[in-house]
C-alpha cells in the first residue's frame, strides 16, 4: 500500500517541512555536523565563539551542509568524511553572512544594520575571517586537493558576486543578465559546491559530480530568485525578517527588474528615485509592491525560478530511485513553491 | 681584500636598505611574484583589480613573500614552486591589511578612516575576502598539504589575534603578556608561516622547517614592537603614516604599557582619559610622548624587541654561511635599529 500523508498539501509552502525530511535521513551525519560546529568555532578568544554562536544560531536551517550530506548518500559514500567537509561548507556561509552583513557609515545613517549592530563591523569581519580559515584547516584535514580546489574557487566566485552585487545596488538600470550573474556567484556557486563535493568523497564517475553540480547550481538560483520575490510578498512573521529590506536598500533584484522594464516612463522616474536617490517617502513600498503586482513581476519571477527548479530536477535524472533523490526533489519544488 | 662598503653605517637606520640587498638575492623570483600577484588580482569584476592594486601598491615592501623566497634559496631549494606560496602570502597579507581597514561607524565618527574610506567598508571586506580566496587558490595548485595546513592555520590564528586585540583597544589595563599574544597571533606568525614553507617546498629535515619557523615568528614579534615604538617616535615624512594613530585609536601597545606600569596614580588617569574614555585633548599627544621619554618606555620596548631579533638571530645557526643568511641576520638588525 502506498503511503498515505494526508498533511502534505498544507505542508507543500513550508520548505522546513520539506528540509526536515531530507535532514531525517542523514540525521546521525547531521548532528555529527552540528557536533563539529560547535566544536569547531571554540577559541580561547571568547568573543568569536560568542559571536558565531550567535550567528550560527540563527542561520538554522543548515541547507548547504545537508546538500553535502545527502549528496554524498545519494552517491552510496559510507564513510564519515562528508561531515567535516559540510562543516567546512557551512562555515563558508556563516562567514559570508557575517561580511555581508557589514555596513557602510552610510548604511548606517539610512537604516538598520542587523548582526554586526550587536558586535560591531570589526568584529563581524573578524570573526568571519576566523570562520572562513577554519573551513579551510576542516578541508585540509580531510586532505583532498579536488574539494580544497572546488572549495577555494567557489569562495573567490562568491566574493566576486558580492562585489558585482555592490556594484549593481542602487543601479536601476542593472539588466537581467547582470543579476543573474550575481545569483549565480554569490549563492548558487555554494549550493553548486556543496553538492558536488559530496560526489568527489564517493569517488564516484565525473558526470555524478557534474550531475551534482548542475543541480546544486540551479537550485541555488532558484532559491535565491525566490528569497527575492519574498522579500515583497511575504508575511512578515513567517519571513523572520522585514519585507522591504531590499528596496529600502536599494538593491536590484528580478521582481525590480521586471516591473521596470514592463514600466512607463513615470514609473521608472519612481524606481530612479526610490533604488537610486534612495529617496523614500511614506507609502513607497506599498506603491512597489502595487506596480509589481500590475506587472506580473513577482509571479514571473517565480516562473523563472521554476525554470531553473526544472533543470535542477532533471540533473538529478541519472540517479536511480532512492529516498534521498526523492527527498532533494522535494527541495527543489518547496523552494519554488514556497511562501516563506 | 675584504669588501668595504663605507655607506652601511648611514643606511644602518632603513629597513628598506636591508629589504633592498636581501631582494637582489631573489630577484628574479621576486619579478616573478609581483607578475603572478598583478595576474591573479585579475577578475571580471573591475572592482576588484582597481581596489586591490591600490592597497598592493601601497604595501609595497612585500617583506612577507621575499621572506618565503629568501628562506627557500637557503634551503637550496632550485624549483619555482615558492614563487606561488609567496604570491599566496602577500594575498593573505593584504586581505588582512584590507579588513584592519574596516572601521566601524563609532570610529568615522571620531577619527578618519584609511583605504576603505576610498572604496567603502563593504568593497574592503568583500576584495579582502577575493584576496583570501586567491591565496587558498595559489596554495591549491601548488598540492602541497602541509603548505595547505600551515597557511590555513596561520589565518585562523591572525583572525584570533585581530580579535584578541579589538578587545585589549580601549582597555588601559592591558598587560604585557596580552600585548605579546596579539603581537605574536596577528603578526608573527605569518612571519613564521612565511619562512617556515620555504624550507617545506625545499623538502628540508623538520629542525631547518623549525629553525626559519623560529626565525620569523620571533622576527615578526621584533618588527611589531619597534612599529608600535615607531608610532610615537617616529618622524612622519620618514614613516608614511601618521604619527599617534595608535594614541588616538586608544591601541595599548607596548611603549603605553611600560609607561602605565611604571608611571603614578595620576599618569595613570591620563592614560584612562586618553585610552579608554578617548576624551582628547589639546597637547595629550605631546604629554603621552613625554610620559614615554621620561619611563625610558621606547628605549625599553626596543630592547625587548632586541631579545626576540636575538632569538631569530640564533634561528639561523644552523644554517651554513650563504649570502641569504647573511641578509636575513641584516633584517633582523635593521628591524630593531630601524628609524622608520
Amino acid at each position: 500500500m502506498a503511503q498515505i500523508i494526508p498533511l502534505e498539501q498544507p505542508a507543500k509552502r513550508n520548505i522546513n517541512a520539506a528540509l526536515d525530511a531530507l535532514a531525517a535521513l542523514v540525521a546521525s551525519d547531521v548532528s555529527a555536523v552540528n557536533q563539529l560546529i560547535v566544536q569547531r568555532m571554540e577559541s580561547r578568544v571568547a568573543m568569536i565563539p560568542r559571536l558565531a554562536g550567535h550567528i550560527v544560531a540563527a542561520g538554522g536551517k543548515r541547507l548547504r551542509p545537508i546538500l553535502t550530506l545527502a549528496a554524498a548518500q545519494l552517491c552510496g559514500y559510507e564513510g564519515q568524511r562528508h561531515r567535516k567537509l559540510a562543516a567546512s561548507v557551512e562555515f563558508i556561509h556563516t562567514a559570508t553572512l557575517l561580511h555581508d552583513d557589514v555596513v557602510d557609515a552610510s548604511d548606517l545613517r539610512r537604516g538598520g544594520p542587523s548582526a554586526n549592530a550587536l558586535f560591531g563591523n570589526e568584529a563581524s569581519v573578524l570573526v568571519g575571517d576566523f570562520l572562513f580559515s577554519r573551513a579551510f584547516e576542516l578541508m585540509v584535514e580531510d586532505g583532498s586537493i579536488d574539494v580544497l580546489r572546488i572549495l577555494s574557487h567557489a569562495s573567490a566566485v562568491i566574493a566576486e558576486g558580492e562585489v558585482l552585487q555592490l556594484a549593481t545596488t542602487n543601479d536601476s538600470t542593472t539588466g537581467e543578465q547582470a543579476y543573474l550573474e550575481v545569483v549565480r556567484a554569490k549563492t548558487a556557486e555554494l549550493f553548486a559546491a556543496a553538492c558536488r563535493i559530496g560526489a568527489v568523497v564517493a569517488a564516484r564517475p565525473s558526470s555524478e559530480e557534474e550531475a551534482l553540480r548542475t543541480f546544486g547550481l540551479n537550485l541555488g538560483i532558484a532559491f535565491q530568485i525566490v528569497d527575492d520575490v519574498l522579500d515583497y510578498s511575504a508575511e512578515q512573521a513567517r519571513l523572520g525578517k522585514t519585507v522591504g529590506d531590499d528596496f529600502r536598500e536599494g538593491k536590484v533584484t528580478l521582481p525590480v527588474i521586471l516591473a521596470i522594464h514592463r514600466g512607463s516612463e513615470a514609473e521608472r522616474a519612481f524606481w530612479k528615485r526610490t533604488l537610486e536617490d534612495t529617496d523614500h517617502r511614506e507609502g513607497d513600498l506599498a506603491h512597489a509592491q502595487d506596480l509589481m503586482h500590475r506587472h506580473h513581476a513577482l509571479r514571473d519571477s517565480i516562473d523563472r525560478a521554476r525554470h531553473y527548479g526544472a533543470i535542477a530536477r532533471d540533473a538529478l535524472g541519472l540517479f536511480a530511485d532512492h529516498p534521498v533523490k526523492r527527498a532533494l526533489l522535494d527541495i527543489v519544488d518547496f523552494t519554488v513553491e514556497r511562501e516563506y
